[in-house]
């Protein structure tokens, strides 16, 4: 792209330096950005600053949060004996999207993977076993992706913590809702066979 | 969507506010900033930052620079006996980078468009008059979208630098290069017909 202002190109190259942004949005942000007025611009980038400089990690779960503790852990009305393990952020708020949960949460950052050089010891492990290690948890439920990097993680925690007689799952795998059969890949179909469960009317 | 930050929240409100940036996207970017360094966000938002502050406004040919007079205009090598008018700086970028083109602009600002409100003194076109009348120019090269609004301006402009004895010509208009002729709507075809031009081989 051709442009004939240094400035206007600095500003382009910042934005399309961002994940899914590529050059000729970043320019459609710039035009927009200069057709307001300059106030507007600094209203845009003054949260984005703060966050940056202000976020930090909840002590007792590694959630994002605003204070030590998250908004999550200091809810009384969230069951502290159920622990949802998830590997990131996303998958975090993906879950709260749902309304179905009420426990907490565990942040691992990741899952172990010999390939990209992730062992046990680069996730939260070690936290997840000192709130366990407090006795108020009952059941851990693994909410980690099905893939190979993620069974293993499930495998490792499980295995870590099963000496501490509380109850470990994971979350029901098998065809989506409004998913037709056809489109199913095999392995999720012939899995979902397998762990058939009893139909009820109530549900 | 469900944060359980403040921080976060205002923070995916500010890029969702851009155009072409949605809710999940803002939250992939701010995901992205946190997983990197701090002054990395103070050098996103830097040069955004500078660009508002100091662009400047082409005193000549209303693009945007850096300076009072914009790189185009102050280039000696730019032939300014040609005057290619266009709507706005996006097209004029869109000129440039074809590299097909080496007269100088005058960006509009717009085009006279009635139901919208936009009448002919709020374009440019007094300076465009102005630049003119100086003498220098020979040719006025209307590249206006062919749109009603679009005619209408080139219409405009035309009867009022009529008397100036200069040529006045508008961008070629027909079916796209590489484009299928069953595919072209009805008018363009049409009109390309009537304009049809000598063929010449070496074309």
């Amino acid at each position: 792209m051709n442009f004939s202002s240094k400035l206007i190109e600095e500003a382009v190259q910042s934005f399309a330096s961002l994940p899914g942004i590529g050059k000729k949005s970043a320019l459609r942000i710039i035009l927009h950005l200069l057709n307001q007025d300059t106030n507007l611009t600094e209203q845009f980038c003054d949260p984005i600053l703060k966050m940056r400089r202000h976020i930090k990690t909840c002590k007792e779960c590694h959630n994002l949060s605003d204070a030590e503790t998250c908004e999550i852990c200091i809810n009384i009305h969230r069951d502290k004996s159920l622990i949802c393990v998830v590997e990131n952020i996303r998958d975090l708020m993906a879950i709260e999207d749902t309304g179905q949960y009420r426990g907490r949460y565990h942040v691992l950052g990741g899952v172990i993977s010999p390939i990209e050089g992730v062992g046990p010891q680069d996730l939260n492990i070690e936290t997840l076993e000192g709130r366990i290690a407090k006795g108020d948890v009952k059941e851990v439920i693994m909410a980690i992706s099905p893939t190979i990097e993620g069974e293993t993680t499930i495998f490792y925690i499980s295995k870590k913590i099963k000496e501490k007689n509380i109850r470990v799952s994971t979350i029901a795998r098998g065809v989506s809702f409004g998913g037709e059969l056809e489109y199913a890949d095999e392995v999720t179909l012939g899995r979902s066979i397998v762990a058939r469960v009893p139909y009820k009317t109530n549900q």
